[in-house]
């Protein structure tokens, strides 16, 4: 490591990584990596994101640290910023040394976030969903939903999917965008009729609002439900009855209590931390009938599973360039020679006006 | 502003910045906007800062919003790091647009760090030292205190230094760094020895322990006791009795019971925000021969200041550059468009695999 240099990975830097592995192996091996890392669970410092509210969104903070690396996610919710051109989602993410705080890598993440959510929910459906799944409802066609779409095809075997979206030229886009995909792909006029016959549901709307994108009357023996969508207080898109009707799953108990879908149930409501299931503490689905849901909200793990990858990732290929992202003066105890650069005179006096020590004693 | 386009101010840029207004006048404005900007106090979404103790330091975070911007920072403190050739603190700063949430500013934060500390702690001193001060002892030589004393000689009129540290080189690199900046210095051989007659005392030590730098019997009536490296749970600097028999103000209570010198005391130890003193809300010295003491910790709302500070003079004058820190799809619903760019067909459909929304129809 260059002293005081970071890495910088930006958003050309981090398409060209993707497509240098091709979004099947990313998804693939950062799904992998979440796993790895859900495994010791135990070794992480974690907390609830911190996040902040304002009227049209959300920023917020997601650090994690299992005392080695640390690693941090900057990322906003504006569902009204695609009017003016701008994403809805945009992240950056940090990755530090613990024993020194040294920043090592500064990346992109709006689409490490896409491809790392598509990984954690087709990781988590690998235990949950009937494993004869082969249909999935994709309910919200925004930006994230190739993803899923995908990750799901490649992880899951799905073939078929079934679209909705209140916004026909997203759905439009999506099936442009899977053109070749080898899916076979119904658009269909509400969410209802797409939920009608599919083996697993993956919600992932973007209104910030408290919708019922799926009612109990929708609900079939044996679906399992993805939702993504209801991320933060106020935002959900479950009727309270479905989770009542299934075996909930969750990643960190006390930020989705704050934030998913679960945070319309008591608090006693009964949810399963999904790291319980990849470890064979829990099982995962027990019946073919059972519902389950994976009421995901996105936590910090994830994404230090996804900067740790990209870090290791693009030092083997070479990808990025140093920046200095803090100042790194050559002698560490002189941060004002960095503005102010002068000769060394340590252990010698020339300034008539200082006083050394000796006088100095004889003064006090 | 560029869309998706983030400006960078690395640590080369930050210290052409730094240099082109000169260093008083930074921490002139700087300790001006944040004046200003503990004025709207209550504007401010405040909490204290996220921190991440390890063995050997600390990582935090320090975020916070007045509904317009959001400003964070990340920051390090690591005592041991300059036996490695690494500074003790390093930080950056993220400045963002609240209505978007897109990052507007990256930037080297280290040095803006210490001027930012010493523009505090003078602005501070105007209110609570006597105004004939002249003499500062100061405590802790590293790689701040540099800007301590040329704060309070630019922003207090002090003309004389007594030094003192444990580490006789940093001392040596502190006087030669002072040469030609007109002031009286003193190379002390205690604490003690440096205190003695000084009409304020400036502590800014770095080990991460309980230390007691400053004693009880030390304490001469009218001084006024600047207070800056105990910062952390773990880290104080002041003997409990020397607060005892001072009035003691903070800058944001919540943080300073957990890392500031009142650390040490009971929950219902008074202190007083020092907002209130800037807003005329309360008096800060009173009498000739109060002992004041500012227990700084460093506040998110101090960094806030900094940024915007940055962020704008950079803007004025041109320094930096702008990065790709987050991506900005052409169409910001279609982010699966940047790393696999596909002629758009929106509202055709050109594949045998697609059922469109009629046939879909037709089958549920």
């Amino acid at each position: 490591m260059n002293l005081g240099r970071t890495l910088l990975i930006d958003a050309p830097a981090m398409t060209h990584l993707v497509r240098q592995i091709g979004l099947t192996g990313c998804t693939r091996e950062i799904a992998e990596r979440i796993r790895k890392e859900f495994m010791r669970w135990n070794s992480f410092e974690k907390s609830a994101r911190l996040a902040f509210h304002s009227q049209d969104g959300v920023i917020e903070l997601m650090p994690i640290t299992d005392g080695r690396q640390f690693s941090m996610k900057y990322v906003n919710g504006h569902p009204r910023n695609t009017a003016q051109g701008l994403p809805t989602v945009m992240a950056f993410g940090v990755l530090s040394d613990v024993d020194t705080g040294a920043p090592l890598l500064l990346c992109e993440l709006t689409l490490l976030t896409a491809i790392r959510t598509a990984a954690m929910s087709a990781l988590a459906a690998k235990y949950l969903a009937r494993q004869d799944s082969r249909t999935m409802a994709l309910i919200g066609n925004g930006a994230q939903s190739e993803f899923q779409a995908l990750a799901f095809r490649d992880l899951l075997s799905i073939t078929h999917l079934r679209l909705f979206d209140t916004d026909s030229d997203a759905t439009m886009k999506l099936v442009t965008n899977l053109e070749g995909a080898g899916l076979r792909i119904d658009v269909c006029r509400s969410a209802a009729e797409a939920v009608c016959g599919a083996d697993i549901v993956t919600t992932i709307t973007a209104d910030k609002t408290n919708a019922t994108i799926i009612t109990p009357e929708m609900l079939e023996n044996g679906v399992h439900i993805n939702a993504v969508g209801g991320d933060c207080p106020g935002k959900t898109e479950l009727h309270p009855a479905v989770l009542e009707r299934s075996s909930v799953f969750v990643e960190f108990e006390p930020q989705s209590r704050l934030e998913g879908d679960v945070q319309q149930m008591t608090p006693d409501f009964a949810v399963t931390e999904i790291w319980r299931v990849f470890t064979g503490h829990q099982t995962g689905r027990q019946s073919r009938d059972q519902i389950t849901v994976f009421d995901s909200v996105g936590f910090a793990l994830e994404d230090y599973a996804a900067i740790a990858y990209v870090h290791e990732t693009a030092t083997r290929l070479g990808i990025g360039r140093p920046i200095e992202l803090v100042a790194c003066a050559q002698d560490p105890k002189d941060l004002y020679g960095t503005i102010n650069p002068a000769p060394h005179m340590a252990n010698s006096f020339r300034s008539a006006s200082i006083t050394p020590l000796k006088t100095s004693l004889a003064r006090t």
